[in-house]
């Protein structure tokens, strides 16, 4: 079943303890749908580029069935750039450059075939365009997820709560779930944020898993234990992806089959951080995932 | 089977962003004993107490099947002291007071009953001394279990190496597995100091929870997600004292068994951190333990 996945394209130059990666492919659009892929066909991009975004990178993912004709490419102008330094424990970072470029214009338009996506992945944006593009949706999709962060809290938190209210799941870090809540306990945070419109409340905790709130239940994913983790960048969106890939391709949402999404989410990302960029993503067979999935099954049951 | 600790007997005084206690009982034995004791009969302790530590607390152990005849209590002395205060996160703490008062001498004479005990699990406590009381054993134990910190790989890292060559399992959280290993990987640091003697190691990661290593095998508890944290303190020796009691109880070193007693240690700390000092692990029932068991896996299978 169709996923749609708005958000940006970018090129990323990443800085981490075991080495760097200058101007290779980012995004969370692009995350999201690498990791999509694997999981469900087909899936859509909403997003803008410049002109100086590699046609390749394009193919490569219409090859795994993603639909990229929803992404703008703006003539002339430069794609999204971003440059950061992980420290050395591979968990905070420094931004150390954000360049938008064509992103400062960024005002989605859906294709008229993008508007009956029966799942929406709103990646990281600024609220105001995360809602205008539910509301151009002409079927209401069975499930929105959405991705936010610290930033648009501090500048726009009226339009942020009003976006999140017409959300079935927000997927957010601890630190940005104890900002939005006011709380420190992420069981109280999540009780709070569930009050304020989504139904499900996903916690993502880097290196320390992910947890899954709603229907009064909760789940817990642990992050793979690996013997390195080359760089996160993208680690999240990566998670999301292969959640909602996981829930389109089964179009089932009950909490049993949520979680399942969740450790499929964990398997993708503990790919993304075993090297620099979209590499090891590119690369991953479904052999790969089945066998991970159960690595996971090994490592927590009991 | 029975259980032997060796460790802290002690008053605490404990600060945490949510409240004060003054001089409640505490100490690595304690925690240890009272948390084994709702898994395994009998279990003994050894270590050294003043006379101002009160009667009613041994009896309270010994009604519950620990035998404290093995605390060697000095007449005129002061029992250990610890004060200390979390930081808002409820992780990180400082140190304000350290009396070792009768501590300072400690050096354990194991009654000869307890020359045989299956199992032994030795809190914190100088590697010498540590050493010392495993040579004392004239049956070899079963199951040799220790606790360590960086204090000692600090000042007596040449004893330590010595002593943890005659582990079974060595129970240390993130922070000293790294310092120990040299590794930030978890992984690769378990890789490590599983050459270094012990079969298994269990890192121990606070509220993100705790990691079990060893036959080539990662197993891993989450930390319970609790509505409030009120008192961290004693939770490692609780989940070491849970984790010992499963193995005492069931005389069953298998890795399977190995998992469900990683549960079990987590089940009891998750009781150990609701209130200051050993409030709550003193009134929890069989009931209570085995509902929180059957949470864990609701919270972790899929």
């Amino acid at each position: 079943m169709s996923l749609l996945s708005v958000g940006t394209v970018a090129f990323d130059t990443i800085e981490t303890p075991t080495g760097k990666a200058d101007m290779v492919i980012g995004g969370a659009a692009t995350y999201i749908s690498w990791a999509a892929s694997y999981l469900t066909r087909p899936t859509q991009i909403v997003s803008i580029i410049g002109d100086d975004f590699p046609n390749e990178e394009l193919e490569a993912l219409n090859a795994r069935g993603v639909d990229t004709s929803g992404i703008l490419c703006v003539e002339g102008g430069k794609s999204f750039y971003w440059a950061g330094k992980y420290h050395d424990n591979m968990i905070g970072r420094d931004t150390l450059v954000t360049d938008l470029n064509v992103l400062a214009d960024f005002d989605p338009v859906l294709p008229e075939a993008y508007k009956s996506s029966e799942y929406l992945m709103l990646g990281n944006l600024t609220p105001d365009i995360q809602r205008s593009v539910i509301q151009q949706m002409t079927v209401k999709p069975k499930v929105v997820a959405l991705d936010t962060m610290d930033f648009w809290m501090n500048i726009a938190w009226d339009s942020l709560m009003e976006t999140i209210k017409l959300v079935d799941i927000l997927i957010i870090n601890d630190e940005e779930a104890r900002q939005m809540s006011g709380h420190h306990s992420l069981v109280r945070a999540a009780n709070h944020i569930l009050t304020l419109g989504p139904r499900y409340l996903v916690i993502k905790k880097g290196e320390h898993g992910a947890l899954l709130f709603g229907d009064g239940r909760v789940f817990f994913a642990p992050g793979l234990p690996l013997l390195d983790v080359i760089d996160p960048t993208g680690a999240g969106d990566t998670f999301a992806g292969g959640f909602m890939g996981h829930i389109a391709r089964t179009g089932d949402l009950s909490f049993e089959n949520m979680r399942r999404g969740i450790i499929y989410g964990s398997v993708m990302a503990s790919f993304c951080v075993e090297a620099f960029g979209l590499t090891r993503l590119k690369t991953v067979t479904d052999d790969d995932i089945e066998s991970r999935y159960a690595e996971f099954k090994e490592l927590v049951h009991f």
